[in-house]
């Protein structure tokens, strides 16, 4: 439910780049292809937003939404890995516009270390603990080889991270107070997969 | 529910590089932070596996989910959007690992149509309809900016895409025999935010 939020928060942050100031929880519904009782009801969960007569207004309940997801400040956030993928991420605009910034880069690479990468310092992984606290990073995206992935996570909970988005394809064991988000762009294809099959096969 | 299912073939496949033969729903909800009850229930709505006394063979068990999957053979993938996150995904080994090759890259621009990357042809996405009946290829993996997101899905569409996994920060609006994945990084992070900060105000 908490990733619906974010739909909303995307189609709301559209529409105002559109130039839209109001809409409704319908108008919202035809957009992502969900009912408007659904985002109502989502809503409803959090607070009461919107106006009688007049809606929602876009910018307003962006705002809020970003309150409830707590990204109405930017996050500091680490990347640890610099190969191809944690590059390509690096690349990847959208984290800044939605507010988590990039700002320190740890590998263990002598090739990389020491060097700067897309405009960022890279950091050997001894520095981790060091460099969290200094830039209070509390949220790190982890995108080291699959079999280096649990030893490097538990080096960042030893440095006090507090949530990890992890690229690598396995699943990490972690302390309750650590959150994890799992992104396995295989499992995203092979979902693909299932639906594309089972529609085939009821067609 | 489908989502687990690749979770635990991605751990049966872990075990079976291990050299692990046989499991159990225990162990594997051990390895995934899960109940055994609840894997067994899982697995129960698409059949009956396992053995008693023995529990899982790792290796037969991974089939007969890909089998579900709809991966037991290797799907042809086009990727339309040679940009820095289509690039990273082309070096990203798991999609071939897991059953999806990429076969086909499209773009417009002309400074990479007609070149090789990654050592695969870029075709124009005028190209589209009939490399796509030509190669079989039913799948694709849409790496192209927001903006043009909606107008190329809207061509795959009438070249006969049955799935899309879609990267763009943008909801699709497709017919009804078109399934969809999105893969939207930002909203990953907003997830793993909104896990930090309500931990955090709720301890």
């Amino acid at each position: 439910m908490v990733n619906r939020l974010s739909l909303y928060l995307r189609e709301l942050q559209q529409l105002t780049r559109d130039g839209t100031e109001t809409t409704s929880s319908t108008r919202l519904g035809e957009l992502l292809g969900l009912t408007g009782a659904q985002i109502r009801k989502d809503l409803a969960y959090f607070g009461q937003f919107g106006y009688p007569g007049i809606g929602y207004r876009c910018h307003e309940l962006s705002e809020q939404i970003r309150n409830i997801l707590g990204t109405s400040h930017t996050w500091p956030v680490a990347l640890v890995g610099v190969g191809n993928l944690g590059r390509a991420l690096l690349r990847y605009k959208g984290f800044s516009l939605r507010g988590f910034e990039v700002v320190a880069l740890f590998d263990v690479s002598p090739t990389v270390v020491d060097t700067d990468v897309e405009g960022l310092p890279v950091f050997h992984l001894d520095d981790l603990a060091d460099t969290m606290r200094v830039r209070q990073i509390r949220l790190a995206v982890l995108s080291v080889p699959a079999a280096a992935a649990q030893q490097v996570a538990n080096r960042l909970v030893v440095a006090g991270v507090e949530g990890i988005l992890n690229f690598a394809p396995v699943t990490l064991s972690l302390p309750e107070n650590v959150s994890t988000v799992g992104v396995d762009l295989a499992i995203e294809l092979e979902q693909l997969s299932f639906a594309v099959v089972n529609r085939t096969e009821n067609a």
